[in-house]
């Protein structure tokens, strides 16, 4: 399985949603052979619409799935706990995570339900969600959830 | 607070939902002054949408809120891990749940995080959703991730 491509596609819906100046987070969910399923990314401020993260757009595109146990989430940040919580009720195997570093998440709450966790600490998506931070703080703790400035 | 009106206001949406076909599962939120922001319901059957649980809808409908400190989460089921994660991520300080006897959720969880949590023990509840669980077990256990029949 090739993680880093893998990636590369969520990595573009993040890239997307920074143009259209969004919270660039991008997910992508695929089956256990590593075909793509769905993508998707946060659309906030596109649609101003609060329930839509990276996370919860891919899964929302993959329709109605009898099971996830044997799929992929990739995203690339770590996951919140609305998108956590998503992973753990529907059972998603495998999380690909493209960085932990502008957000932590709780991994190891996931982990510790038996999701297998892959880090991949990329330094574009870093970058990507680091400059988005910096130049819109307002916009991204009213996403987590936190007061702000 | 008149937790009782507010949960028929959910009531009614998963009411609806069970007309529809759909998992009666309904949700609204309030502002700390008992005011309704929004309502909404499940609607994996209706929309072919598995993001969609009644406590999302309500939290989707009620549009980018700056926070969710003061706000009120009623929902006729206690929330799975999903919405559970939402409600955690997002800091909703009050959720009042109609019932916990057709599925637990995870209301130990959410009090450890500080969060209030008021349980109504509602006949009508109960009784609507055990209904839709005798009648269509594969849809209701599609919904919470598990395998089943």
């Amino acid at each position: 399985m090739n993680y880093n491509e893998m990636l590369a596609v969520a990595f573009a819906e993040a890239q997307a949603g920074f143009n259209e100046g969004g919270v660039p987070v991008g997910a992508a969910l695929f089956d256990a052979d590593g075909k793509l399923l769905s993508r998707g990314r946060n659309r906030r401020v596109q649609d101003n619409d609060p329930s839509v993260h990276g996370e919860t757009d891919a899964f929302r595109k993959a329709g109605r799935q009898t099971s996830y146990r044997d799929k992929i989430l990739v995203t690339t940040l770590a996951p919140c706990w609305y998108c956590s919580g998503l992973i753990r009720q529907f059972n998603i195997s495998t999380v690909v995570v493209g960085e932990s570093v502008n957000f932590t998440g709780h991994l190891d709450w996931l982990r510790e339900a038996g999701v297998k966790i892959v880090e991949l600490n990329d330094a574009a998506c870093i970058d990507l969600m680091s400059r988005f931070i910096a130049q819109s703080p307002q916009i991204w703790f009213e996403d987590i959830g936190e007061g702000c400035c």
